[in-house]
C-alpha cells in the first residue's frame, strides 16, 4: 500500500528532513523538528506523489487516501485531546501548500479550518473567550471564501467598514464579541450570495476544499511563471500540511513569544527573546502591548518591572530552554523560534536559522568554531562577505530619526555627515579648519582628490557605482553616494533643489554610502570596532583559500591600509593617480601641451625624479609582495587646467602662450572619451611617456631591492591593449628601457611586462596577445562598459528603469555580468593559456570586491583578484567560501 | 641527371608559367613568353632547387651546374650571335634574383654583367658609340660593387660628382665618352681600395659573383624579416636568372617602346603607346626627348609632326602587332608591354596586365566578354568594385594643378570645390542664391543636415572615416573629407589657419574626398558619365551573387537614388534623421524636455503624422522591397537646442520656462553619449516614444499596402540591445500597438520584429536573443566601437600613428577588422541560427559598402548587406566577385 500520507507532530513523525521531494520543504522540516523531540503541533503531510496522482488521473485522488488522511487525522485528534468538528471541544486546523522549494506563485494559508457555526460556541467555551472565537470564525471565513472558494475578499471588507461606520467605531478592537458573530454571520450571507449556495458547515468538506485548492494552485498561472523564471519542474508536484492549530491567547496559563538562542545584535552566548501573556503571535509582532523579556537577567538589564518568563513561568521556560539546547545542537546555527503556550503546554511553531549582524555573525561563527558546534570550514561559510562592511565602516544609529531627502546608489559604504560644500578646494579648506564636510559635486574628477580627501563623505549627483567618484571613495574608504539623479546642484549658486527642498552650502547633511540614502540634517552614526573574532576568522580564511587578493592603491595611506586589510599585493596601482599633486600637475600639463617631442621631453625629465619616489614609497610599503604598475592610462584632456589661471602658469612654466595652449587643449577634446586617445594608445603616439614610466618603476625598484631585504619583482602593465601589435612595440620600448638601466645598475632585478585586458577584442585575441604578455589583469570596469556598450558615468540615468524591468539583476558594474562579460575572461583565460601555460592571471576591476564575481574568478583558476584597501576582507573572506563551495 | 638550369628565349623554353615553386615567378613568366614564340631576350635560370642545395652543403654547389651553366650560356650566345667575354662581340647579361613571390628585401639587378677593360671596347665598337659603353661600364662597376661585392655606392658617386666640378659640368649628359672612361678607370680603383683586390676582369667570375650574391641575399636579415611578416618560408628559396642585354639605342634601326594593347584610360580597342629611336628604356620614361606615336591613327590625332612607329619602322611594327595579338590572345587580357628594338630585332622585355582607369576597366572587361575572349565571370573578376566610385562621383583633373593644404581623411568619394563657409545656415542661404559652397565645420551634427545638402562638400578636422560628417556626406554622395586635423577653425572669426597658411571665410577651396586631399583654390573637376558597359556588368554580376544588397537611407531623395543604383530594399532608415526638419524639432525637442509622461505624449501625438508621411513616401518608393525601420536611436540630447532663441521657441510651445529647460538639457549630459541613455535604452526608459514609432511604421504599411499593388512588409529593428529581456520587453510593446492597429483595420499585414547586433555582448548573446528577433542585422559601426573601444568620433587622433605603426593594416572602421569584430559576427550567426534556423542576417554598417567586409559576409552565408546609396553598385560588384572566388 503506498503510504500517501505522512503523520507528525509532539516529538516524532514518520518523515524526516531528507525526504522533500516528497514532502516538500515544510512538511519535510515539521518532520524533522517533530523527529528531534520538539513539541510541534500534530500534523501531518499529504505527499507530493498525490498531486502527480491527481493530474495524471483527472483530477481525482488515489482510493485509499481518504482512509490514510482519516487515520491521520484521528491521531492528531488523540495527541492535541480534540476533536475534529467536535461542538465543544473542536480541534481547528491549518492548511498550507508545500512545495520541493518555496514557490510564493501558489495557495497561501487558511487558517482556523474546522470553525462552522456548532464549533465556534465550543471554541467560545473551551477559550473562554466569545470574541476570540468569533473573531477566528469571522477570519475563517473570509480566508476560506476568498483563498479556496474564489469570493475577492473585498467583499467582506466593505462589510466590515460598514459596520464600524453604523457603531460609530474606529479601531476594529472596539468590537465586542456580539459585534464580531454579527460580522461573521454577515459574511457567510455574502459567501453565499456570491458561491449561489451556503458557506460549508461540514468540516470535512472544508478539508478537502482546501486540499483541492492546494493541488489546483500547482497549475495556475502564476505558479506556472514563476516555475518558468525560476527553473523549477511542472512535474515536482506540491505536497499539502494539515496542521492542529494552537492558541496562547486561552488564558493567563497561555502565552507566545519569537526568541533567539544568541543575542542576533551582538551575537552574546544568551538567550534573547520577547513574549506576551494570553496573547496571539500577532499580538508581539503588532506591538500594541509591550512585550516582555524571555530571561530575567535580560529584565534586569532593561530595568522592566514586567516579570520575565523565566520569572513568570518557570516551568514552561525551562521546556523552552531544552529546545533551545537541541534545537542549536541539531541545526548548528543560532535560531530564531516563534513558540506558543496554550494552557501550559509549550508548542514550537517553527525554528530557522535566525537573520543577525555582521558583528553577531562572525562572533556566533567563531564561537561555535571555538566551542566545537561546527568546523572552522562551517564557520567561515556562515559569515556574508559584503556584510563585512558593516565592521569596516561608521554606520548610522538605526534608532535615529531620518529625513530622506532622495536615495542615490551606494558608492562607497559607511556612513557620514558634515556641512555641504561644493568645491575640492573649500572642503580642504574647511577641513583644515576643523570641520567635517560633505563634497557635493554632479560628479568629480581627478581634480578634486584632495577635496575627496578632506572630506567625511562624498555625494554625486552624476555616474554609477563605478564612476570616478565612486572608485576614488571605495579606495580612500570614503563613504559616498553617487548618481543621486533627483539633486539639482546649482554650482553658481551653491545650493542643493532636491524634489522642491533646498540644502544651501554649509547646511548639514549625512549620507549613508552603504545605502545611498541622503539625509537632511545629522543622523546619529555609530563607529566600527574590529573585534578579534575578525582576525581570527580573516587567519582561517587564508588558509584555505586559493586566490590571492590584492589591492587596488597608489598612495602610501592606501597602499599601508591594504596591507593591514591583508593584502597580498598590489594589483593595480593608477600611476595617473600620481600626477594631480600641486607641485607636479604643472609639468604634467607642460607634458601634455607640449606641441613637440622636445618640449614634452622637458616637462617628463621634471616628472621622472617624483614619480620614482612616487614607487620607492609603494615598493617599500609592499615589500616583498608584487606590484602591478598600470602605465599612464586616461585620455590627456583630464589632466587639462579649467581656469584662466592654471593657463596662465602652465604657459609660464612652457614658455608659450594662453592661447596656443588653448587651442592645443581644445584639439585633445573628445567626444567619447572613454573611447578615445588613452590607454596604450597614448604610449604609442608618445613612447617618451611610457618610457619615462618605465625609467621611475625599474630604478625604484633597484633602489629599494638593492637597500636591503626583499627584493621587488615589478609588474609593469599595459592599457587599454586590442591587439598583439600593439603590446609587441610597447614591451620593446619598455624592456629597452629597463635593460638598459639594470645592465648600467651592475645588479640583477626581474621585472614583468604584461597587459590589461579590458576590451572585447583583446578578450579574443588573448591567445595572441599572450605571446607578449607575462601575465593578464582583467580590467572588468572597461570591460563592462564595452561589451555593453555602457559608460559607467552615464549609466545612472537608465540603471534603475534597467534594473525596475528586471533586464539587469544587479548593476553590472558592482557584480560582474558572468553570461557576457564573464564569457569574454573565460574566452581569454583558455586563450592566453594555450599560448603562455604559466601566465598569470588576476583582475583589478570594481569587481575584484564582490563576493560572487570572486567566487567566478576562483572558478575559473585565476591567480589573483584585486580591489579597493576595504575590501580586502570581503574578497578574502569570499575567495575562502568560493574555495569551500568547489 | 639533374636539370639544374633551365634555358629560354626567342621562341622556346624548357620552363614554363606553371613551375613558379622550381623557377621562380620571374623565371617562369620569362619562359612562358618564350613558349608563346614571343621574341624574349634569351637567357636560363638556375632552380631554386640550387639555392636549397646550396644551404644544405655549406654554401657549395651541385657538381654538375657550371657544365650546365656553361652549356646554357652557349646556347644563349649562338642565339644572340655574342659571345661572353669576346672583346669584339660581346654577350653581356643581367643578372636578378626571383623567387616564388615577389621579394623586395633580395638581391636587386645586376646589369651589363660581362664587360671589363676588353669588352667595353668591343661594345663601343659594335654600337658604334663609345660614351654609351663607357657610361655602361661604369654603371655596371658601381652595381656590382655595391650588389655583389658591398662596396658602398657613395663612393662612387662622390668621384662623379668631384670630376664634373673640375669639368665645370652641371648635367651627367655633359659627360663624353673619354670623361666616362675616365670615371670608369677611377671607379675601378675605388672598387679595389675598398676591396684590397682588383675589381674582376674575368666574365665568368663576374657571373659567378653575382649568382653567389643572389643566392647569399636569400638569408639576409631583410629579407627574413619579409618573409616572416608576409608568412613565406625560408624553404622556397630563390632561382636566378640570367638573360642576355639588349640596346634600343645601337643606332637608328634601334629604338625601345612601352606600349598597352588597347587604351587604358578609356578602354578603347586601339593600340597605345610611346616610342623612341636609338634609345635606352630609360629614356621613354625620363622625358628628356618627346615619344613618339606607335600608331598612325594616334600620331594624326595628336597633331605630331614626328612619324609613329607604323611609319617609321613598318616591318618591327607589324611584328610587334603580332605579339599584341598574341599576348591578349594567351593572356586574355589588356598587356603592358616593354619592348626593345635591337639593330632591326624586335624583344620583348616584358609583358604583365596593364593598368587602367575605372572607366577602361569596365569597357575592356565587357568587351572582351562580348567579344567571348573572357567568360562574363571572368568580366566581373575584372572589375575592382572600389573603384567603380570613379565612375559615380566627379573627380579631378588629374592634369589640373594642385595647391594641397593638408590630407585628410578620404570620408566620402568625389571631388568639389567652392567657398568655405563655416555655418550649415549659410551654406544653405549661399546655395540657395546659386553659390557652389564647401561646408567647414570642426565637425558636423544632426543639425547641420540642411547645410550638408546645400553644399558641394564636406570638410571637418575631426571625426572618422564614420563620423556623422562621413555617414552622412557618403549617404547623400556629397564628398566628404573628415578628421583633416592640421586644420585649426576659428569659427567665430571664420577663418581657417592650416600649417601657417590661411584661408578666409569664402575663399575658395577644393577638395577630393577620394584621396583626402585639401586644396587651396579651384581645381578643374571632370563630371562621371555611366556607359552602357555598367549597366550590363551590373547585370552579369546581379545574376551570379548570392547576397543582397540594400541600402541605408531615408530620405525620398536617398531611397531613390538608391533604388536607381540597384538597391534590393532598405537595410537601414534611421529614423532620428526625420526629426530634424524645422517643422518637427521644436516638437522633438518637446517630448524630450517633457517633465512627464502627458507632456510626451503631448508631443509625440504632434510628430505621428509627419513620421508616418515619412514612411508612406518611403514605402512607396520602395514598394515591392523589405524596409527595415530602426527606433529612435542617438541620445536624446542631440536633438537638443543650442542657441538661446531655440529654447525659448520650446518653452512657448511647452508652456515651460527657458530655466527649466535647461536644467532638463544639462541633466541629459552625457560624458560618454556613444555609450549613453540611447538605443533601446530610450524605448525601455520611455517606451510611449517607441509605440508612437510603431503606430507610425504600422498606419503606414497599411496605408501603402492598401492601395495597391505588392504589399509592404516592414522590419522594425530594435537597436543596440544587449540581453534577450531587453527585446522580449520591448517586442511585446510594439506587437500590441501593431496588432492593435492591424486588428482594428481589418486588413492583413506582415510585420518582422528584430535587432540590431552592434554590442559584443548581443554578439555572445545571440542564441537567446534570436528567441525573440526575427532578424539580426549586423550594426558594425558600432561593434567596432565597443569590440576595439574606440569612438569613430575621435579615432582620427591616433588613426595615423596607428596604421604607420602597423598595428591596423586599414581603418577598422572602413574594412572589418575580420579577426576581432568578424569573430563575434561569425559566433552570433552561429548562435542565432542554433535558435532559429530561418533568421534574416545582414550588415548594416558603414562596411556593407567594402568590398573586403562583403566578401567576408558571403563567407558567412548572410542574407544581404546594406551601404549608403552610393556604394550599392559596388557592393553588387563585390557581391558577385565573392561568390566566385568561392
Amino acid at each position: 500500500m503506498t503510504n500517501w500520507v505522512y503523520s507528525f507532530g509532539d516529538g516524532k513523525a514518520e518523515g524526516d528532513a531528507t525526504m522533500k521531494n516528497l514532502l516538500g520543504g515544510k512538511g519535510a522540516n515539521l518532520a524533522e523538528m517533530s523527529n528531534i523531540g520538539l513539541p510541534v503541533p500534530p500534523g501531518f503531510t499529504i505527499t507530493t506523489d498525490v498531486c502527480t496522482y491527481y493530474y495524471a488521473n483527472d483530477d481525482t485522488y488515489p482510493d485509499d487516501l481518504n482512509a490514510q488522511v482519516l487515520a491521520s487525522l484521528a491521531e492528531v485528534e488523540k495527541t492535541v485531546g480534540a476533536r475534529f468538528g467536535d461542538s465543544d471541544n473542536p480541534l481547528l486546523v491549518s492548511v498550507r501548500s508545500g512545495a520541493r522549494v518555496s514557490m510564493p506563485g501558489m495557495m497561501d494559508t487558511v487558517l482556523n479550518l474546522g470553525l462552522n457555526d456548532v464549533t465556534v460556541e465550543g471554541l467560545a467555551r473551551q477559550s473562554g473567550d466569545a470574541r476570540f472565537a468569533y473573531d477566528s470564525y469571522r477570519r475563517f471565513i473570509q480566508m476560506y471564501s476568498d483563498v479556496v472558494l474564489g469570493v475577492d475578499h473585498y467583499n467582506f471588507e466593505e462589510i466590515l467598514e460598514i459596520l464600524k461606520e453604523e457603531k460609530g467605531y474606529i479601531l476594529d478592537t472596539e468590537l465586542d464579541a456580539d459585534d464580531w458573530k454579527e460580522v461573521a454571520q454577515a459574511f457567510k450571507k455574502t459567501a453565499e450570495e456570491a458561491l449561489g449556495y451556503p458557506f460549508p458547515q461540514d468540516v470535512h468538506e472544508q478539508l478537502w476544499g482546501a486540499v483541492n485548492a492546494v493541488f489546483g494552485s500547482w497549475m495556475i498561472d502564476r505558479a506556472k511563471t514563476y516555475r518558468r523564471i525560476h527553473n523549477i519542474s511542472g512535474d515536482w508536484g506540491t505536497a499539502v500540511n494539515v496542521q492542529s492549530m494552537v492558541f496562547g491567547n486561552m488564558g493567563e496559563t497561555s502565552a507566545t513569544g519569537v526568541t533567539f538562542t544568541r543575542d542576533p545584535s551582538t551575537g552574546e552566548n544568551a538567550y534573547y527573546g520577547e513574549f506576551l501573556i494570553n496573547a496571539q503571535g500577532e499580538d508581539v509582532v503588532a506591538g500594541i502591548r509591550t512585550p516582555q523579556n524571555l530571561t530575567k537577567v535580560a529584565r534586569e538589564k532593561a530595568s522592566s518591572d514586567k516579570p520575565s518568563m523565566e520569572e513568570a513561568m518557570p516551568v514552561v521556560y525551562g521546556e523552552l530552554a531544552d529546545v533551545f539546547v537541541k534545537l542549536e545542537a541539531h541545526y548548528r546555527d543560532m535560531q530564531d523560534i516563534e513558540f506558543t503556550v496554550q494552557k501550559g503546554k509549550l508548542w514550537i511553531l517553527q525554528t530557522r536559522s535566525g537573520k543577525r549582524t555582521a558583528k553577531a555573525a562572525l562572533k556566533i561563527a567563531v564561537d561555535m568554531a571555538d566551542d566545537d558546534i561546527i568546523t572552522r570550514e562551517e564557520a567561515i561559510m556562515r559569515v556574508e562577505p559584503a556584510a563585512l562592511d558593516q565592521l569596516l565602516h561608521p554606520t548610522l544609529d538605526p534608532n535615529a530619526k531620518r529625513d530622506v531627502l532622495t536615495i542615490g546608489l551606494p558608492a562607497s559604504p559607511g556612513a557620514a555627515c558634515g556641512i555641504a560644500v561644493f568645491t575640492a578646494d573649500e572642503a580642504e579648506e574647511l577641513a583644515k579648519a576643523g570641520k567635517r564636510v560633505i563634497l557635493v559635486r554632479q560628479e568629480t574628477s581627478p581634480e578634486d582628490i584632495h577635496g575627496m580627501h578632506a572630506a567625511e563623505g562624498i555625494l554625486t549627483s552624476r555616474g554609477g557605482m563605478t564612476s570616478h567618484a565612486a572608485v576614488v571613495a571605495r579606495g580612500m574608504g570614503r563613504p559616498c553616494v553617487s548618481g543621486a539623479g533627483a539633486l539639482r546642484i546649482d554650482m553658481e549658486n551653491r545650493v542643493i533643489n532636491v524634489l522642491g527642498r533646498r540644502i544651501n552650502n554649509h547646511e548639514i547633511l549625512t549620507i549613508d554610502g552603504s545605502t545611498g540614502e541622503v539625509m537632511a540634517g545629522e543622523v546619529a552614526t555609530i563607529q566600527p570596532e574590529l573585534s578579534g573574532d575578525f582576525g581570527k576568522l580573516m587567519g582561517w580564511a587564508d588558509k584555505i583559500r586559493d586566490l590571492k587578493v590584492r589591492a587596488n592603491a597608489e598612495t602610501p595611506l592606501d597602499a599601508r591600509t591594504a596591507r593591514e586589510f591583508g593584502a597580498e599585493g598590489i594589483g593595480l596601482c593608477r600611476t595617473e593617480h600620481m600626477f594631480f599633486d600641486a607641485d607636479r600637475i604643472v609639468n604634467v600639463r607642460h607634458m601634455i601641451l607640449a606641441e613637440d617631442m622636445a618640449g614634452r621631453e622637458t616637462a617628463l625629465a621634471k616628472l621622472l625624479p617624483v614619480q620614482k619616489q612616487d614607487f620607492i614609497d609603494l615598493f617599500n610599503i609592499m615589500r616583498g609582495l608584487p606590484v602591478t604598475v598600470r602605465l599612464l592610462d586616461p585620455p590627456l584632456h583630464e589632466f587639462l587646467p579649467q581656469k584662466q589661471e592654471d593657463f596662465t602658469s602652465v604657459a609660464a612654466a612652457m614658455g608659450s602662450s594662453v592661447e596656443k595652449l588653448k587651442f592645443r587643449a581644445d584639439a585633445l577634446y573628445e567626444t567619447n572619451p572613454m573611447l578615445g586617445h588613452r590607454g596604450c594608445r597614448l604610449g604609442i603616439s608618445y613612447p617618451e611617456i611610457y618610457e619615462m614610466q618605465a625609467r621611475a618603476i625599474i630604478e625604484a625598484a633597484l633602489e629599494v631591492s638593492g637597500s636591503d631585504g626583499d627584493p621587488i619583482v615589478p609588474e609593469i602593465m599595459v592599457p587599454l591593449v586590442g591587439s598583439r601589435k600593439e603590446l609587441q612595440i610597447l614591451k620593446e620600448k619598455i624592456s629597452a628601457v629597463a635593460e638598459g638601466i639594470i645592465a648600467a645598475s651592475g645588479a640583477k632585478l626581474d621585472y614583468m611586462v604584461g597587459t590589461m585586458i579590458e576590451l572585447p577584442r583583446a578578450a579574443l585575441q588573448a591567445g595572441e596577445i599572450a605571446n607578449e604578455a607575462e601575465f593578464f589583469s582583467f580590467g572588468t570596469n572597461d570591460l563592462t562598459q564595452t561589451t555593453y556598450g555602457i559608460s559607467r558615468d552615464d549609466s545612472a540615468n537608465f540603471l534603475d528603469d534597467y534594473i525596475h524591468a528586471g533586464i539587469f539583476e544587479q548593476d553590472p558594474f558592482v557584480s560582474l555580468d558572468q553570461d557576457g562579460v564573464g564569457e569574454l575572461i573565460k574566452i581569454a583565460v583558455e586563450r592566453g593559456r594555450d599560448t603562455r601555460a604559466d601566465i598569470k592571471l588576476g583582475i583589478c576591476g570594481e569587481h575584484g570586491g564582490d563576493p560572487a564575481s570572486v567566487e567566478f574568478c576562483h572558478g575559473l583558476g585565476l591567480d589573483y583578484v584585486s580591489c579597493s584597501p576595504y575590501r580586502v576582507p570581503i574578497a578574502r573572506l569570499a575567495a575562502a567560501q568560493a574555495k569551500l563551495k568547489d
